[in-house]
């Protein structure tokens, strides 16, 4: 599915797609479902065994938080992080408040975790035509289930 | 993608999803980006030609309300809705917030609208393997336009 990535910048020679970190970012919630999908996308990612660290932090409400996963990383070594939030859209949590958080996470510990560590902020879901696939699954089964 | 729907209960013989109206309900957004993508979503589903209506209502923020949307459907002879939560994951905007707005919606307008009118609230979009390439394409993507 992930094709070996390659760079054209600072990244060291030979670095592929095992020495990424991806960090899920789940919007948080008091009730327990939104930590529970996370958990199983979480899941199904690293059985496909592309990444060397795939974690799950949360913007609000549930632990560990972004600034704490990313630190955690961090202070593991992991020198290329990917943080990709798990949204359906763009707005003002994927514009305004994650970023916010991914800038201040590594203040205050990068003499720590050294200056050389790479933080990609992805894109969320947005418009896919799997998407739609599940959408119209969806509805299918509220049918059948009536 | 979506079989022939038949039931056992109390739908007219030969009622097909031809006969259903869906609305995709979004959580709305003061920046433009949920609205677009749900639109976006619509336009795609609308392509696939399974459903005679498909529309797009919002829990907050923007128009048309759920409320709206579900009496113009009814009101335009739609005797089959099925609500769509377009949501990750279940949340308390999924089990609370927008279960009261389908539960008020016809209030008052059952007269018009007539009896027979029924309404299916579908699941939210949850773990699903497409949603698992779908992240993976999102990490891919970040990692290339570096």
């Amino acid at each position: 599915m992930v094709k070996k990535l390659t760079k054209e910048g600072n990244r060291a020679v030979g670095e592929s797609e095992e020495d990424i970190a991806v960090v899920l970012i789940g919007h948080g919630s008091k009730l327990p479902y939104n930590k529970e999908v996370l958990g199983e996308l979480r899941r199904r990612m690293e059985m496909r065994g592309l990444f060397k660290e795939i974690r799950v932090a949360f913007m609000q409400l549930n632990s560990p938080s972004i600034e704490e996963e990313l630190r955690s990383l961090a202070k593991d070594g992991m020198k290329n992080i990917v943080a990709l939030p798990v949204f359906l859209a763009d707005g003002a949590h994927t514009t305004e408040d994650i970023p916010e958080k991914l800038k201040v996470a590594f203040e205050g510990v990068w003499d720590e975790i050294g200056r050389d560590v790479k933080l990609t902020y992805a894109k969320p879901i947005g418009v896919d035509e799997r998407v739609v696939d599940i959408l119209l699954d969806r509805v299918k089964e509220a049918m059948q289930e009536e």
